[in-house]
């Protein structure tokens, strides 16, 4: 395939979506969760009866899991100021994506997503109202907010919030990069903490996958970093505390104070991860083949990648990771998030640590590994239903270990709830569908 | 039946509350509302697809209500303040009656509310998340929060939100109060334009009524109201600017300037509204005999109403009208605001004015009239199923008159839309049922 048809093949979804959007008419709707059976049973629901489980909840806080569906309920909440690569569209324009998430959220992971738009772009606003929002909710997940502040307010978040709060674009994607890097290298034979690796660009997930390669093990040193202007090092002057997240880079990363641009960079790297400009050409070929041997491309730019997988292959790379579905070794957020989320909500932790994001990591890794590991296989497949379960275990049974889960499980309960909560939703939805309340799109295309 | 066996039905749902919330933790959540055919799908619904339903939005912001479900969320918000008959239990305790009202918006009215408690009690605060919120929504409903800022919080809102803002306490009683009174009054031959109407309790929802009773055409000066201190007249030293409400009720109402307790407001009256305290015994048998010949008595407090029903009637009272569904008459919220808001998001209303409250109550006066009116018999019941899409084009056919409709659609094409959303939320809620995907409680009790 050309690129002419490999970006014409990028296209096919856009089209459906512009015929499919005003079909539905919307991605996600509310339902019941409890029986009407008649009339009489408002009074259960609503006045005189609500009334009896909102006093106990006024004198045991707690009981509120219990009474209501709080603990299942997560807002996806973004203010529209980096919606995919199309910028800042604003809050209305991004509901769209929102409502996207949710219904991941709810087929994926079984958890109640709730899309939240907020008319606001203030960092200080949008913490505030973050935190308002916390009783309603088991959790919140950010999206598609800007750099440099989705980290300071993630950052806050974080430390101000009683309930768990991730930034998919960070965290998620942090995830999900660390368990095709640690399939990538057994593959190779070559071990994290020796690895020598790369990062091209300098947004929010290779930030965040930069931490959370340090925290699970990867010396600082031996991570490179560069930005549009360059590698990172402590003599680029134009780095000011506008950008304090680089200021940290600077600092942390690049122990031999590598300099230039790209070509410098990539030069000797045993990994290269890449989430920079849309390709190809953005990363050249010429580059490649000067990597390490068994050179392993995380080139995850979209709609396409920073060079295509088969001139990297040519280049000498071992292995090639996009994030596009109709290439091998996808990096793809929703093998993640849903997962991760339905463990922590079933253990109504408190917050998610880097920790339990990496142990979320290596259980993909295993999943994808027990399946048979090649070249074109370091990930898990979105149809093996086994992941999801199993990737909420690790990550509840992680949350027990730290002592930032409210509720204690044994991980056979933990698993059993996962299963039953995922199988719930997929039920749900194939009883819809079959019956045809949610109707198939017009000529079944 | 004596006073402890109606005590104790009003118990019975309270204890089935307790057992059944618990049961099913929540009693609303999220579905999907487009299908999923298989995981090439997630590619129009979310990434990369999902970018050009956003890029359209952004150039034609309206586009907004096609390709999401904007159109169709209401938020169900509360500070927790006021809640039910039980004050400022918090947010977090006040969530089962959202939740309850999310589930009542959907099954009567095809509305897809989402419960939202906020961890402030800031006036300033709840207006600017408010304000905040709004991209996601096609109208906002406020719930149980404290007199008097729920006043000034709902003046500002309706002022600067560009969807429609609506506090169930004070509209929704008011229209569902003035839907019995209109009927009432034809019972017993009389008119609004010169009926004298005594109204016992300042709070949210009697104030409301007022207005609106004054904005249907009764004289101001006619209404007479009664706080816990006594008649409200210009005499009254007590009422200061804290209460702003009372202030304008001073220079308003009243144009005799009577002055002292119940006993004198309720002489002479043509109808009597009472929200107060519960009672029996709040009003006195022998105040009801002194009121004018075929007298109407709505004593709404709940549990127990301000005077037992019979003892109203011995006392004179021609009609009498409660807030409890086991009596007749029921002043029912739910009569109004799940067809009102049907209406409003229908027509994509950026506001939900005096007269389209005026407008929806006559409807429902009128569903009643039509099925034949009685004393026992003033308002339309739960099991009318055609009140809701009737009382829906009613609103929205203001809505259009009033030029606040962003969509202009025929009296028709209203009246089917209203059917057809409020036939699917039925029928979907049938599916799951039938389905055992929502399961009947244990014990079917």
């Amino acid at each position: 395939m050309d690129k002419e048809e490999l970006l014409n093949m990028a296209q096919k979804p856009s089209e459906d979506a512009m015929k499919l959007h005003p079909f539905y008419q919307g991605k996600v709707e509310i339902t019941l969760k409890a029986a009407v059976r008649d009339y009489h049973d408002f009074a259960i629901w609503y006045t005189p009866g609500v009334a009896a489980p909102c006093r106990d909840i006024q004198e045991n806080p707690k009981s509120v899991y219990e009474h209501t569906n709080k603990g299942n309920f997560v807002a996806v909440i973004s203010d529209g100021t980096r919606v995919l690569g199309l910028g800042d569209i604003g809050p209305e324009a991004s509901l769209p994506v929102m409502e996207g998430k949710a219904l991941l959220f709810k087929y994926l992971g079984g958890v109640d997503a709730f899309p939240i738009c907020l008319d606001t772009k203030d960092p200080e606003e949008i913490i505030r109202t973050v935190k308002i929002l916390q009783p309603s909710f088991g959790g919140i997940n950010l999206e598609d907010i800007a750099n440099p502040k989705c980290f300071y307010i993630l950052e806050r978040l974080r430390r101000e919030c009683h309930i768990p709060v991730w930034h998919d674009d960070q965290q998620g994607t942090a995830c999900v990069t660390l368990a095709g890097l640690l399939n990538a290298l057994k593959i190779v034979g070559k071990e994290l903490a020796s690895a020598r690796i790369t990062m091209i660009g300098v947004g929010a997930a290779n930030v965040a996958t930069m931490r959370l390669l340090v925290a699970a093990g990867v010396p600082p040193g031996n991570i490179i970093m560069c930005d549009s202007k360059g590698i990172l090092h402590k003599q680029r002057e134009d780095i000011t505390e506008k950008h304090p997240e680089k200021l940290k880079i600077m600092e942390l990363t690049n122990a031999k104070q590598t300099s230039g641009g790209m070509a410098e960079a990539i030069r000797g790297a045993d990994a290269v991860i890449a989430l920079s400009r849309p390709g190809p050409g953005t990363i050249k070929k010429e580059w490649i083949s000067t990597m390490a041997k068994d050179a392993i491309v995380f080139v995850c730019a979209n709609p396409v990648p920073e060079i295509w997988p088969w001139e990297a292959k040519e280049a000498g790379a071992a292995i090639v990771s996009t994030g596009r579905s109709d290439f091998p070794n996808q990096v793809n957020n929703s093998l993640g998030f849903p997962a991760i989320f339905r463990g922590v909500l079933d253990v109504q932790a408190s917050t998610i640590t880097d920790t339990m994001c990496i142990a979320a990591a290596k259980e993909l890794a295993v999943c994808a590994e027990e399946k048979g590991l090649n070249a074109d296989r370091i990930l898990p497949l979105m149809d093996d239903q086994e992941v999801f379960p199993r990737v909420a275990t690790a990550t509840a049974m992680k949350a027990i270990e730290e002592n930032v889960a409210r509720r204690v499980l044994t991980r056979e309960e933990i698993m059993a709830l996962a299963r039953q909560k995922i199988g719930y939703a997929r039920r749900q939805i194939k009883t819809l569908m079959g019956s045809g309340i949610i109707p198939l799109p017009p000529q079944n295309g």
